[in-house]
């Protein structure tokens, strides 16, 4: 048991689940809540891989998230759909608002499905490349806890707020976005606090308002939007299409998955867009074979080896882990063997 | 006639429509597209105001743009449709767009209505908050001629693809976003030339890939993305959506309203969503007011002296200037008379 020992991505899959169905879920549930956190860290996602885990245990634990509650669809209107998550996993919600969204797009051409009363649901562009899978163009927000300052103000309010679209990419692994609205994802932050490392300056400020590059006073401080304003702006958006609209919680009344008091109110929102409505699927593909073949065109510029299309490093980290093994950090692996602990579960440990 | 002399925006908008119908233009068309420019100025975006009423008429004069273009419905599939924009002026296809959208939403829920072969359509705010005003939460991208590189290239083939939401806030003015992904919109540049201003550093680089801060090296040069990687992979989705999607241009295919001999391309894609369906509109108010408190309520960081949210600035600047008039700079005075010269219409020279 080393940090440099790689890990088998199946069994660490396996173990996720048992954590999960000893914590009350379905198998079914279980198995897609512990690969979404395996599929993070085969990403190169680390932040938000089964360094998570125990959090989400221990929200499930004490209450405020429901292994066993059940997607309701309160609002059935066509092309439009809500659900109500009765604070169940984010992830199990996010999936079966996919399916739906994706479901209703090929009657109406684009669909969209929110989510009251959620969790947070761990990396948005698991969900939309399950439906550009599919055949979708997709969107997706979320809201989250409050992490940044409205611009101008100095008390958070204001969360990460997390937004992805994916399409199908042709022959590539499909085009991906995913994009937390501060400066940089706090999950992060979290890691480096972990690894013991410090953070660049520009990531947050103090709880004073002073930079720092200290992880631990970025925690308790507040952390800066990306590019500036316009990072603000776009999280507010993001919490009127999450929050607001669905009628979940928004602003300050979200509550994180780092804390396991309280429930989260989250809320998020799906749209899926049938591409064969637009134009037929191969034409589409083409297209998009073009744009990456003139993307990877361009002379470089100084200090790169290459030019990526967005979600290409992913597919490259997720090929290079499965074939590899993972390697996680020593704080991660205590977590775990902790856990395993907890749940009598130490015959399963991938390490 | 001087650049302290405040002009009357209604004459302005006549002006305005006037040389549009003398380009061609009907008179309902002509006076949107004059609406659009002088409503940019209204709201402070002097980058995207009238300066760009000679652009717009030296396309038209060119035949790369066409004034008496009729936009075409080619699919029609419930919650989705596709014009055909015969490469007619942007602003008219996007608010024929828009209000498709917005009736179809009321159907379905949710609408997606793409635009191909169309141009820029000034300011995309301009028809989300068309949308927003008729109960939508409303989302428009387009695509724009290269102004940058790849993340980690050196050749410009990524526009700024600017993209808007939009949402009534109750008693406030709508809640609107309108970003374009580079760190600065290229109108901010060229007015900055024109007033003779340097720009900030972090703008743009040259193009010998060399940090600038004159706005003609940066025009000449490579536009940096906003927040690095982010604003590239930002970009390239909405290309996807405005012009792949579409079956527009995309890429290094679509040329921008600054060049007067190439049809432009662009596309464009206008998402509406009908609140009402989701929750009553009075209730979506309710709590976009209670957001909106919570934002303002936060104490100030140093250096602010208040706290705004999106499109509340726009909202405050439109009403000062039109009590009070509106302020240009010489450059664009200068411009206007000598657009007047051209069509004969001195007279209606609002200064």
């Amino acid at each position: 048991m080393s940090t440099v020992a790689r890990i088998d991505p199946y069994r660490l899959l396996n173990f996720a689940t048992a954590v999960y169905v000893a914590a009350g879920m379905s198998q079914e549930n279980a198995h897609l809540c512990a690969d979404t956190l395996v599929q993070a860290d085969l990403w190169g996602h680390q932040s938000h891989g089964v360094m998570r885990l125990s959090w989400y245990a221990a929200r499930l634990k004490a209450g405020v998230c429901d292994p066993k509650a059940k997607p309701e669809l309160v609002i059935d209107a066509g092309g439009l759909a809500l659900i109500d998550g009765h604070d169940g996993m984010g992830q199990v919600l996010t999936a079966s608002a996919t399916q739906e969204a994706v479901r209703r797009a090929r009657t109406h051409g684009i669909a969209a499905v929110g989510i009251r009363n959620s969790n947070h649901f761990g990396t948005a562009l698991y969900f939309t490349l399950m439906a550009a899978r599919q055949g979708c163009v997709a969107f997706l927000s979320t809201n989250a806890s409050p992490a940044m300052a409205p611009w101008g103000g100095r008390k958070k309010i204001v969360g990460t707020n997390p937004w992805s679209w994916a399409c199908p990419a042709g022959a590539h692994p499909p085009m991906v976005l995913d994009i937390a609205n501060t400066g940089v994802a706090r999950g992060k932050i979290y890691l480096a606090k972990q690894k013991g490392q410090s953070i660049p300056e520009g990531w947050a400020i103090s709880a004073a308002g002073a930079p720092t590059t200290d992880p631990s006073e970025a925690i308790d401080g507040i952390i800066l939007p990306m590019a500036q304003h316009k990072g603000y702006a776009i999280a507010l958006m993001m919490d009127m299409l999450s929050g607001i609209l669905t009628g979940s919680g928004f602003g300050a009344e979200v509550a994180g998955p780092y804390q396991a008091e309280r429930r989260s109110r989250a809320g998020q929102l799906m749209i899926a867009l049938n591409i064969e409505a637009m134009q037929p699927l191969s034409d589409f593909n083409a297209r998009m074979e073009a744009l990456i073949a003139q993307i990877k065109a361009v002379p470089l510029a100084q200090g790169f080896s290459e030019v990526f299309y967005p979600g290409e490093i992913e597919a490259r980290n997720d090929a290079k882990n499965r074939r590899e093994g993972l390697l996680l950090p020593e704080d991660t692996l205590t977590d775990l063997i902790k856990l395993a602990g907890d749940y009598n579960l130490k015959e399963l440990l991938p390490f």
